[in-house]
């Protein structure tokens, strides 16, 4: 439990390695350069912190900052951005692009969330069907992604954050389902390649061979 | 389709008169005391203009500010707040308070919003489990409220205009599936009637008997 001792550390995260939602959180806070610790949940097995500080959905990550938690991963990288707003602004300044960005977050965390998770936990008519959705709902955000470097524009912004998560599972994806993202999407992949390159991003995701190496254990496990 | 003659009127709301999502932006909208020309839509038979300029969702609201789209409806409410923000702040300016705020929004549009768009829609043991589940979700909003007169505290704020959209369909919503939200939830009701006082509310909201006609039209039409 959450206790007086505990609340003399700042910043916790309460995370997990693989999740996509994590990495947002620790590509903002690395972003800012901000301090934190990070600690691992085993998800089949939450701590009673995790419980405690997400009761409704129980869900990593969870900002814990100065005992009061934060929930939801880009609510979590919002917040960070407006804590430590003197560095590196993840959100835009000018509201109708912060409207625009807020719209993209919804829309990858339906149209591309939903299809993702179905790519390498089902097989057959099923994952065809999420390859297909999940292809459609990359070349829309390709169209809008356009000839800039970054969904922020010129700088690797909230959009860019979101993604993020998701383009270090993209290899994995390929590799479960066998299909090409970047034949499909090479606009998105070069400005995939780009954000993964970056050193918050780099400090922040694992080696995409041991994301491969879950889904394959999950999968085993899932009977797939 | 939008034209530069169109462009000349300031600010146009893409609406349907019985929508909590569509009352969410009026309600917004006249708290900020902006004038604004709303269009009501068939949503059966979309206009060239929604769909120009809600491509992706082809959904209401969309608030068309200086000719230039701002889609889905609690990204339209901070983007009014963003705006006009001199009058009436809907957010909190705090950033753990905003993000608690954003928290139950999450909340309202995944666990509210499922089993509300199942109460009327269905019978039988589906309309059970969703009048089971809408009250399980309001019941934690309610403890989220607390003694407080608004979830915005002494104000009425962005989680307030959240639900005052769905305030408006309480009283249809209980005559279609027989049950009263009030003996459940009173502490939430005396807020919802709080907030369904308000002049920004009286004046963005439908009568709920014709909610109720709505409802019992659709039901039909659906062989409900």
């Amino acid at each position: 439990m959450y206790t007086e001792n505990q609340s003399v550390i700042f910043l916790i995260l309460l995370d997990y390695w693989a999740s996509p939602f994590g990495m947002r959180a620790r590509i903002a806070l690395r972003e800012k350069g901000v301090k934190f610790e990070c600690r691992e949940e085993n998800l089949r097995d939450k701590s009673p912190l995790l419980l405690q500080m997400n009761p409704v959905h129980k869900k990593i990550p969870v900002l814990i900052h100065n005992g009061k938690p934060v929930c939801e991963s880009m609510n979590v990288v919002q917040y960070i951005d407006e804590v430590w707003s003197g560095k590196n602004s993840i959100l835009p300044s000018d509201p109708y692009q912060r409207a625009q960005a807020r719209f993209w977050i919804d829309f990858i965390d339906t149209k591309v969330y939903e299809p993702a998770d179905k790519i390498w936990s089902t097989t057959g008519e099923v994952q065809e069907t999420a390859k297909k959705d999940f292809i459609e709902a990359l070349k829309i955000l390709e169209a809008e992604l356009g000839d800039k470097p970054y969904f922020g524009g010129d700088n690797f912004g909230f959009v860019d954050i979101a993604m993020t998560g998701y383009y270090s599972w993209f290899e994995p994806f390929e590799k479960c389902a066998n299909f090409s993202i970047e034949s499909e999407c090479p606009t998105l992949m070069a400005s995939a390649k780009r954000c993964l390159q970056r050193e918050s991003v780099v400090n922040s995701i694992p080696n995409p061979d041991e994301l491969f190496a879950l889904a394959l254990k999950l999968m085993k496990e899932y009977g797939v």
